[in-house]
C-alpha cells in the first residue's frame, strides 16, 4: 500500500512538466474559507502520525484530526478579515501545505497564505479594476558602485499617457528586500484598489532594496540560491541612507515624475522606517510626506534614555522649519519598538514639531504594515 | 520531547513577521551542490518514518537515510548540468523541502529547485552583467473584451535610451500563464546572459497569457486563490490566436519597437507552439522568425494520418511564398508530440518549405524548452 501511494505520487510529481499529458491528482482546495471567518484545512496523509497547522491566526499550532480514510481535518472559527500565513507540521517537520499552491517567502521561510475577506483584507486581493504595472528594474548606484534591483509600480494608464506623477519611496525592514512590499505587503493590490476607488491619487511607488551591500533579493544575484537571513544582509549603518539620492536621481530621470518636495513621499517599516526617518531629515527639501511604520527610530544605539545626538537634532530642526505636509507615525501597542517610538514622539512634542500618530493593536507584523499602508496612501499628495 | 519540538517550531513560525527580533533556526543549506554533479539533501525530522526525494533527476523517488540524531540524508552523484526541481515525501505526504526557500510553481504544484552549474545551466543563473527589466503589464484586448496581464522583458539600457528594438513573442503551454517563461523558463536570466555575451541581440520579449478566457495567472485575478489546472484554464480553440493582434498593437504602441516583419519573432512551447504555428501562418507578413518548441501542431484533431485542412494549407503556402527568415522546429525524441511533428515536417518537406529542425533527447520538459530558447535566441534578428 505504501509503495503504491509513493508510486502514484512519483508519477504525478515527475509528470509536472509534461503539460499536455498531465493528470494532476484532483486537489481539493485547502484551506476553504467559509462564512463568518470559518476556515477548514484538509490534508490527505494516511501514514502520518501527527499534523499541526501553525499560523498567524493562533498563538500556538492547531492540531489536526485524522479520519479513518486518511484525511486530516482542522476547522478554525471566527477569524477576522485579514491575509493569514501558515505552515503545516507533518510528523514534526514544518513545511508547506501540499494542497495550497499560494506561498509567500519571508526571509528564509516559505509560508502558505489565505485571505478571510472583509475590511482592509479586501484591498489585498486583485479586483476587476484598472491595474498598474509592477517592474523589476536595475539601477546604477554611483555611491555604492554597483547595479541594484528595485521594484517599481506605475499606475494604470502610465504607459499610454504623458502625465507626470508623484512618487512614494516605500522601504522594507531588515531581512526584507525589493520584493517584500509587493509580495508580503500586497502593495500592488492595495494601490490598484485605493486608486480605483478614488481614495488614493495615482502615483509611482519605488520599492528599492534597503540592504546596501546587497545587489538584489535572494536568488537574483550572482551568489545563487543561498539561505537568506537578516544577519547576512545587514549592512553598515548609514550606507543605504547615504546612497539613497542615487535612487531619486535614477527615478526622476527614468520615469515621468513631478520632481519636487510636494510630490515626493518616503515611508518604510521597521529598519525601513529608520531609513525614512534619517533620509527625510537629511534631505529636508526633498520629501513632503513621511511615513514611519513600526520604525526603528534609534539614536545612541536605541537607548531611549539618552539624548538624541546634536547633528540629528539640528537636522530635524531644519526639516521642521519647513515641515513636511504629513509626518505619519504608526506603531502597535505590542511592538517591541513601542518605547523607542514613545521616546521619539515625546521629543517631537517637546519641540512642537507636528506629526500624526496612529497607535494600533498588535505588534511588529505585516498585518499592521498592510493596514498602515491602507491608512497612509489616501493622505498623500 | 515532541511537544518541545513543536513549541520551538511554533515560536520560529510565528515570529517570521517580526523582522527585527527574529531568531531563525540556523538553516543548513540543503541541497548542497558539490563537485562532479554530486548533490546532498539533508532534512532534520526525528519523528518521521520515511522520507523520499522525488525530482526531475531520477525516474523514481530516492529514499533518504535516517541517522541516529534525527537527520535524514540522501546523496546523488554525477548529475548533469541543469536546473532540477524536486519535492520531498514525508511519511507519504508530497510537499516542499523545509530547508530550501527556492520554489517554482508549475500548474498547481510548488517544487523546490537547484542548479548543477555548467553548460546551458550557466545561462539560467543571474550573473554580474547588465540586467533587463521584467514588467507585469496589463493590456486591453478589444477582441476579448477584457484587461489581461502579460510579462514584458525590456533589455538593459531600454529605460535610458531612445533606441527601437525587435520583439519576440514567447508563448507558454497548457496550464501555464504569463509567468511561466520568466519563472520556469528562466527567460530573463537567459536573455541577460546571452545579450551580455553578444550571442543574442538586445530585444523586447513579450510573454502574454495564452489561455484566452483567463485574465491573468492564478492569484492575480478577482477569482482569488483557486487551484490551477490545465482543464480549468482551457479556452475555446482559436480564441487566443484570433485575439493575438491586440497584443501586437498594444506592444507596438507602448514600447519602442521596430514594427515590421524582419524585427518580429514568435515562438512557443507545446500549446504555445501550436499558437505560434497558427498565428504565424495567419499573419504571414507579421512574423519573420518562428519557433515551434515541442509544438502541438495539430490538424484534424491531431490525427497525423489525415490531410491538413485546405484553409491551413493555403495559409502555409501564403506564409512560405515569402518565407520567414527562420522557421525553427525543436522536439525531443521521447516527446509525446513527436509523431505530430514528424508528420508536419514531412508535409513541409513535401512542399519544399524551408525550416530548421532540432531533434533533442528527452521529452516534453522545461529542460528542453530552456535549451531550445538558448539555441533559438542567437538566431533572431
Amino acid at each position: 500500500m505504501r509503495l503504491k501511494v509513493l508510486s502514484l505520487l512519483a508519477t504525478v510529481l515527475l509528470s509536472v512538466s509534461a503539460q499536455e499529458t498531465i493528470n494532476v491528482v484532483s486537489s481539493e482546495k485547502s484551506p476553504v474559507v467559509g462564512e463568518n471567518g470559518s476556515v477548514s484545512f484538509r490534508i490527505y496523509a494516511p501514514q502520518a502520525d501527527s499534523i499541526f497547522i501553525a499560523g498567524s491566526f493562533a498563538p500556538s499550532p492547531v492540531k489536526m484530526t485524522k479520519a479513518a480514510d486518511g484525511n486530516w481535518l482542522a476547522v478554525l472559527d471566527s477569524l477576522k478579515p485579514d491575509l493569514y500565513s501558515y505552515r503545516v507540521i507533518i510528523d514534526g517537520v514544518a513545511t508547506t501545505d501540499p494542497s495550497n499552491p499560494y506561498l509567500l517567502r519571508d526571509i528564509s521561510t516559505q509560508s502558505n497564505i489565505f485571505v478571510v475577506p472583509g475590511g482592509n483584507a479586501d484591498y489585498y486581493m486583485t479586483k476587476d479594476v484598472p491595474h498598474g504595472t509592477l517592474s523589476k528594474v536595475w539601477y546604477h548606484s554611483p555611491s555604492l558602485g554597483k547595479d541594484r534591483r528595485m521594484s517599481v509600480y506605475t499606475p494604470a494608464g502610465y504607459e499610454k499617457g504623458n502625465k507626470r506623477y508623484p512618487v512614494l519611496y516605500l522601504l522594507h525592514g531588515m531581512g526584507g528586500d525589493e520584493n517584500a512590499w509587493s509580495e508580503l505587503g500586497r502593495a500592488v493590490e492595495i494601490l490598484d484598489n485605493l486608486i480605483a476607488e478614488g481614495k488614493a491619487k495615482p502615483m509611482i511607488v519605488v520599492m528599492p532594496n534597503g540592504n546596501a551591500k546587497e545587489y538584489a533579493a535572494p536568488g537574483y544575484t550572482s551568489e545563487g540560491f543561498y539561505i537568506p537571513s537578516g544577519n547576512r544582509s545587514r549592512s553598515p549603518r548609514g550606507m543605504f541612507e547615504d546612497s539613497f539620492m542615487d535612487i531619486v536621481s535614477f527615478v526622476d530621470s527614468t520615469y515621468r515624475t513631478v520632481p519636487d518636495k510636494e510630490n515626493r513621499a518616503i515611508a518604510g517599516l521597521s529598519m525601513g522606517g529608520g531609513h525614512s526617518w534619517i533620509i527625510s531629515m537629511e534631505n529636508p527639501d526633498t520629501f513632503g510626506y513621511v511615513g514611519l511604520f513600526s520604525a526603528a527610530v534609534r539614536w545612541n544605539g536605541g537607548d531611549v534614555d539618552k539624548e538624541m545626538p546634536e547633528n540629528q537634532q539640528i537636522a530635524l530642526k531644519r526639516q521642521f522649519d519647513n515641515p513636511p505636509a504629513l509626518y505619519w507615525i504608526g506603531i502597535g501597542k505590542d511592538d517591541f519598538l513601542i518605547d523607542l517610538n514613545k521616546a521619539y514622539t515625546a521629543y517631537l512634542d517637546s519641540k512642537g514639531y507636528p506629526y500624526t500618530y496612529h497607535l494600533s493593536d498588535g505588534g511588529h507584523t505585516w498585518k499592521n504594515w498592510r493596514d498602515y499602508l491602507v491608512l497612509f496612501l489616501p493622505r498623500l499628495f
